[in-house]
């Protein structure tokens, strides 16, 4: 289509029904996204290197089978989040290769094998029992990326010696992702062992003056240890995909 | 510079250098920005015919005053908002045409007159005498922007007389900037008298719990009556610039 | 009972069987609340002339029945708040004289007749129609302390002429319950109407930035009209209590 | 009713049976709802030119049939917010003319035929997936209310080009509605585009330190783009209502 | 002024010159406010018996001087609230019979004698030291408004015997205003204690998690003692306003 | 183990088969928790002498029977918090020696007979009838840990007669743990009597403005009365261990 | 004092010129205070061997003097707390022999020599620099409460080894109090190594996310240590006090 | 220094004079961190090759200076955070080879060359004038960390076509930190752009609802975009810290 506009255009530039000087002009009063923008988007596809995750949360089982199916059809490797078991179990029997993980509500297809493309090693860390299911998200996700992944979990600050005992596994990771809930205290005394990029990832678990993840996101923004960025309550997906964008430098 | 990139192009596609379909491939490879973007920001100045806004607060006297030469060189009314008394002083001085509002610390300088762009009267009105500061900076902003502005200060709901006896002016306005602190209910008892846009601004009078005009907006938010929409806790600049965007449909 | 144990001493102390330093050393040693304080109890209970309230949620039915049945012993007038329909109905089978109301969750069980005890007329007035339940339980529970009751329900401040229309019977009652939710506009409309002490009720209702209540709340803690005091949200029941108490003066 | 009280009046004035002052004095006496506040709620429902709208969240099935009843008697045409399936399927039962819209839980009942009374176009965009119930809310409002409507979804600031490519529609809107959630940056973007009111939506969509909508909520009214106005979370009834004003000023 | 309109129209309608179904009509044309609502605002000061109160944060000193002078002129005793050192003595100079107290920041001029209004005695008590200025505060609007007041300062609950020690005085008042800051738990004992009228006003004494008030502010609303009402945070003002309401009823 | 492992070193040594300074490099490079650090461990448990507490909510039923198993292997009594009724029915199957209290959630294991360590009483008190299964919590948990523990509930400020009828109970114990919703006033009142350790526990009971703890976990931080300690919200069990070491001191 | 009021009371009845029931009367109609309740705070001063304390935010200089001089007189040891620079200096002249600490704004007056009461040493533990003037308040207030009191400053968990490198001071310790800001995690690491009672305090350091203490105590509250227990932001005063109450049980 | 105590044992082991298994208790019993965890911090210093970073905000000049000394006698490059201007010119007197860059708070000391360490490019974008001083903070942080540091300043999104027209800059960056305040959007504009990491720096830019930085903080936890983490507010120098972590893969 906006090829076509183009054509036409050189066309006339060809055939000198008109100025190089108007040609110009003319060109820049196009709309812009019929010239250049669409290629940006195909740049980045290309860039990232990651095939489009899909949010399961609020969409309809239907509406999740039919963007998978156009995935597919793209030879896209498919992630999906946040989804439910019932969900999952529909799916499941519309694309009997994928694979469900009820403690991560992770969907994964896998078209393509997954080319690894990590440098190093990512370490997944997780504080108490009840931050598992997070810890599992980063780790799938940080795996279907092309990581080769670690994990390490129940390492919670008040036993100290626990996470002393796995110092030579946390020294060789390059990437870390350190999942806690409660007062959120992990991340600091990890990034105070290190001197790697600490992703710290606040869960929603505990109770009253945890408010569903607040004090272990304000703890961690708070880390007195340099190096820690966080990311959103529960949030062990963006972990992972973080993980992995630092991996693959 | 693009012109030049350009142009070669043209050539080269003149001088059959260059097929067609391959000229449009290369168009489409070319960063986006050099071939149609500056035209949007161009574009957008033009149709939205405001100036560009220089906000005050954070920003160094020097800095100021060479943003506004260059406003000016480019013959552009200027806006200055959120303006110390000092600054002003300083400012007046090298630009001793500008008008400068200690109430709402707005600063203005015409290069050019005032267009009247607005169709109908903008009314703003405000609840209380702390207020006022806010109402002003809307006042004048709307004004500024090339509308009819009138006003309707200390029309607090507590003497709900005094509103009334104002019907005429509150009836015959095109659209309603409300200014209130405190409990924040003048909007929600205008918004169920007309059936005009109503703007409501929040201010950060008040003591104690109205926690620096947390409740005033929270007030504003939850209005029962319809039609009414929120701009920031004592922003009168933000909500006079949406009253006259309204104001010239 | 405890006069028994002071006879005692006071015998003692007249046999000249006991010294009087040490029956003033015995007399200090003696748990203090058996010669004073039971008192302090059971003046209160007279001044006070309701009767305990019970709080019903959070308490299992058999554990309100046996209170019942010990309120009833006393020919106390019983009243229960925040009691669900299940329990309820449980309740009416054991003292099928007591009377339910499904809207403001009360019970209530007239041993007695009702004193007339309030000496002008105590109004509730609701804003919205989810708000209702909440100014029932206030009207009520005045009702059940021995108040006439006038009710105006639906008075928004978006209709403003409704709430004008209702002027006399706003301008006739000796203590104003003002029950809303939303913006929590309400009060401060009739607080600067009337000379009568205000009670202002904020409700849950609304939702997103009511943050259950929240927007009530602040707003009418920040009334600019003077003279209103507020309960906590949805506390129909405080607010019908402390309209009695002043009532009854 | 109260043309007979004033014309008993007048009677008497032309009568002579009162003299002026008297009739001047008892004049000011009358409850003033009786002599002029009626009108205004009059003159007010004509001018707004838009029937009442029932709130269904928190009314009883019953209740909301009762009431479309009078209105349809009035024959106004109908629109109730928050409807859930079930009570919809009762509803539709007993107007079977209605439409109802299970995704943005709004029933309509078209008694008169809609006249179109904007000017231009509304244009409703949102964010994500899970906004659309929302942005429907507002489309189908907007639409309600004598509105031609676009609508553009799913158009999230992470994805620029997708926004860029629908450069046109933007441009032509009269009035911009932008519903979303998480971070609420689209309506920024949009408002640095556009010259034309925008109005935000917050969506409490998201989780963790999305806070339920809090999030987006202080985006928007933080936005960098002036000329933004925001309503409540989930509020798109609020803002197609909104834009209805503005659009037929 | 409105007096001559109606006269005019009276006259009229006495000479025959406007049919009686005219005048009605003519009469329901007119502003409303024209023909009623004046009178409102002349009964609701007559009924209210208090003079305008003037709120001195944020006016400027000569703002309030003119306030002053027209309050004076209409003979009304006068009250500014929160009124700074620097701008007291500005004012004692205009208005020597003026009275300051520096701890309430209050500023009384009796233009009349004091009329005893109130029927029982005031009581007002604090918890703590830093409370007192708030407790002044509403001692002396108290006293300004009528009443007899009496004050039972620096008896927090840690040191229960200390108000334990004042049982009588608290059982003889007729309402009870009491301040406290920190966990504002006063209000509960006394409420426990008594059968009057208890206003709580939180202060933002305290540090730390106190939040400026915020903490006593929540505990007072949560009060477990029934017939408990609640200010603004450090609002000593609307207490003793408040406990005048209802002391003269 | 370790041991081993520093034999055979030191063997090399004595046996003059390695160097001085290659056995020291040597060491250094062991992973120091071989060394020094699971002693740390090992010491940690000697001392502290409770067993491990099983965290019951998250866990699957399955996982906490697995982990009772290995503790019972180890012959340490079991505790289990925050247990539902579900899960518990299941364990008992599994355990019929266990212990479950419904109200409190707790499950208890008692291997062995569970020593007496605490030297004085431990009094848990309550102030509302939905305060105690905190209360309990705390009980259980403080009785197991070896205390002998007294119970005081239902003794809320607004009844302060009852609270100082219990005068002497209070008098006679080591450390208090109090517990109380709404205002969370208690504590202070128990902590201005007393001379021990007073450890306050808010609870979630209450509505509206007890932000579900909130306001009580405010109010006891900001006691007036020095010397009282703080949990988490509906903490029973952190109160009850921590009582425990105060108490074996 | 009321020795002599019962003993006038006594003589009464063993001289029988009052009858016993009379007496019994008499005796319920005293003050309960002049009885029983004096006693009561006379014996709490006696128990709790501590000298009351003086919290100087707020009071006046010359209030401060008053005070000090009467506990002088009373020969009690003095304690003020929040005191700046200014009023210490004006109070050190009126009390040559006083101490004054500017980091932690406390000054002392030792009248009587101070008697060891603990029977153990408490530890005051800091994470950082900026924490230090709260646990220098913690020290001196233990130090004056008659207790051996260890410090440990400046071991952040980012530096975990510093904190083990101090493990046997730590061991030793009977109870233990953490000062930390910004993420709080200090007590949890803390109270996983050792089996002593924990005081947790965060401070108000920081900035951005910390919300002036709010991040750290969320933490502490939310610590997976179990016997951790937390005071208010910034409370060195009242960790060292609660301590000094644990470790003279 | 361990080293001799080890050796010493060593010697003593190989002489004979204490046993093998004597051997392996007494090393137990030596404190563990002169075994094997002074090495940690040692290695970690070693491999982090950062020195330690001096947090200027409130420690004392003299203690900064203190601090410094003991740097460079390391021959440690010198980096002091939030400095006051007032600080600084002090500390430069002592250090006149320190560099002090005002907008930033940052003194340096270089006393060895820096080594360039990081791989690629780290870009430092800001989206207002007002957030320049963070930008500045993270920069110079980068770039004293050994990299080359590139910057981008005042692409706000509502000027997106700035933000586009520096499209290289963006692509070619390794590791991007974005520095936004009021609604912090930029981050997620830019997250979308690219495939690299991306730390996002919310400030407390902006007034009102921007809560002092919580709207940009909330705004960018909640970002669409995946592969962004994020800092405290302010933290220009986390996260200037945090890339150079990366960068250095």
């Amino acid at each position: 289509m906006d090829a076509t506009l183009l054509k036409d255009l050189f066309q006339k530039v060809k055939d000198g029904t008109i100025a190089l000087d108007e040609a110009v002009q003319k060109l820049k009063l196009l709309p812009f996204e019929d010239v250049g923008f669409a290629s940006i988007d195909h740049h980045r596809s290309l860039r990232r290197g990651f095939p489009e995750v899909i949010y399961g949360r609020g969409k309809k089982v239907n509406e999740i089978i039919t963007i998978i199916e156009k995935m597919i059809a793209k030879e896209d490797n498919v992630l999906v989040t946040r989804l439910t078991d019932s969900k999952a179990t529909i799916i499941k029997k519309h694309f009997p290769s994928s694979d469900y993980s009820s403690t991560s509500r992770l969907l994964t297809i896998r078209v393509n094998p997954i080319e690894k493309r990590g440098k190093g090693t990512i370490l997944v860390m997780s504080a108490g029992t009840a931050d598992i299911p997070v810890a599992e998200e980063a780790t799938i996700t940080a795996t279907f990326m092309g990581n080769d992944v670690e994990t390490l979990f129940d390492v919670g600050v008040a036993g100290l010696h626990r996470l002393l005992q796995n110092k030579d596994v946390i020294m060789r990771a390059f990437v870390i992702v350190v999942v806690a809930g409660m007062e959120g205290a992990l991340p600091s005394i990890v990034g105070g062992l290190v001197d790697r990029p600490v992703i710290a990832v606040p869960t929603s678990t505990g109770y009253g003056a945890s408010f569903r993840g607040l004090s272990a996101l304000l703890g961690m923004l708070n880390s007195c240890a340099a190096g820690i960025t966080v990311v959103n309550i529960d949030n062990g997906f963006g972990a992972g995909y973080a993980a992995s964008l630092i991996n693959r430098l």
